[in-house]
């Protein structure tokens, strides 16, 4: 049985206050990929690049990730996308969007992946997101649905279809409300959970992330951090984390869900400590585990009347 | 031993989307208080009033709160404030400030405040909170300031001045920034602590809080609700919990400071559900012990590796 992850894969020319990088491999689905391979060893990518990826395709298969699903275009170029963040770190202002081989990607699901049990559906048009579910002959244990706003504005039909077949979507807190017309994020969410997902997590970056479903509600913790150097990616480290997270644990409840939540937040954590994948790329697990005990003492209290 | 309030008493004038009050009572003394008379016995107030302000100290009263403090001006009139929030309910428009007797605020603190052993120096001019800690004979075991981004632009040094003695200071996430000239929370925060402080707590409204101190950092959550039927005076709410709870467990550590948050979001969480005072004037043990409970679920998680 594997967690198999779809998404993008990528160039990015990145300009944040402390620095500047012209060319990093990053891509959700790279991010996504590194996270979930500390938690679970299974992993396997699909997502398409062009044959100027060459042997960056290393930060991959360096973590045992299976590189089948990733179609590389010969002549073609790959997906680039150039940001540059403002001082709050919080805002960006996206320079350039090359689609490149992005814009044909027809995703591969090769035969070895058809034991796919958890899947996750990175951010990429919904259509592409359709496809793949239609081409695993059979549906998924628990599959989680990365979206934004983008996707609500142009093509908001096919993603309804695609959220009535998913089991959790992840997108941020303006998105929520976009997506359901509600202010309140209780109301957003229940409005949400009414098309489809069983469960819905609300990404609110440095304020942490609110999980619901099952009648139930959980506030999970950003660490704060005194600095931030590279946010790029951190969203996507979290989707990996968190669904790694329950494919080692097998079982999907809310209690489960809220370890993922906590771990998925502690990878992305990582993630912004240096440029790009850099800093995903040298973890050990016994960092993990260190930032998970300060994710504990950081929400932990102990009433008793 | 008692636990003395300083700050505003006043009426009201708010809008929100869910409907008008022309003139409640508020205040930020009447909000805490009230929260504080929850969990300790011997609240007692310092304010200034004008005669109009007639029955409504009842209540007050009502609570068991000394008033002795509150100085009640003939002729005079009460603080006036009103304002208008948004769609969003987090942003709103001050209408009108008429300060009235607040102008000539010289607070009385009575021979019978002089056990004063927890002291909450609520928003008000720098130099009316230092007139307090002068009053007392004795520094009180704990004192808490609250104040705003008026008094950095208008009295940053009479601001530092108070803030070399006080134990801890509440303010919110761009309070903390413009104090502090510091982006990044963590590293205002530390700022902030060597400006006299022993511990912060930054407010982030729908967002929580972070409480820093020993070394240490706590996250807690604010609770997701449906509707936020007004807003005015939870921060106030939250710090007359917040000290009401210390003030009866009387030790303060890291780990009682923890559930003095907790307490605090937990009475505020309650201010906002009704106009003005009206949901702390008809609450009770029981919903607050049951509140404190759905903390509890909103944040609890446990990892075992």
């Amino acid at each position: 049985m594997s967690l198999v992850l779809v998404g993008t894969m990528a160039f990015d020319a990145i300009e944040t206050p402390f620095g500047k990088a012209d060319k990093v491999v990053g891509g959700a689905v790279v991010y996504a990929g590194l996270a979930a391979s500390f938690l679970y060893d299974n992993v396997k990518l699909i997502s398409v690049v062009g044959d100027d990826f060459g042997d960056n395709i290393n930060i991959i298969k360096n973590r045992n990730i299976a590189i089948e699903g990733i179609e590389v275009i010969t002549g073609g170029k790959s997906f680039f996308w150039s940001g540059k963040y403002h001082n709050d770190m919080n805002s960006r202002d996206t320079l350039a969007t090359d689609l490149n081989v992005l814009a044909d990607f027809d995703p591969k699901v090769p035969p070895s992946y058809q034991d796919c049990e958890y899947l996750l559906l990175g951010n990429l048009t919904p259509n592409v997101q359709m496809t793949v579910l239609n081409r695993l002959h059979k549906q998924p244990k628990l599959v989680v649905l990365d979206t934004m706003n983008y996707w609500m504005d142009v093509a908001l039909d096919d993603l309804k279809e695609v959220l009535k077949r998913v089991d959790i979507l992840t997108i941020n807190d303006s998105e929520a409300r976009q997506l359901s017309g509600e202010y309140s994020l209780v109301k957003a969410a229940n409005k949400i959970l009414d098309m489809g997902p069983r469960y819905l997590i609300i990404k609110k970056g440095e304020h942490g992330s609110l999980l619901f479903g099952e009648g139930q509600i959980f506030s999970a913790p950003a660490l704060p951090l005194a600095d931030v150097f590279d946010p790029t990616g951190a969203g996507d480290t979290f989707a990996g984390g968190f669904i790694g997270y329950l494919a080692k644990v097998k079982s999907i409840n809310f209690s489960n869900m809220k370890n993922a939540i906590i771990y998925g937040a502690a990878l992305a954590s990582f993630c912004v400590e240096a440029f790009g994948t850099d800093r995903l790329q040298s973890l050990n697990d016994e960092e993990i585990s260190d930032r998970i005990k300060e994710f504990v003492s950081l929400s932990k209290f102990d009433i008793s009347e």
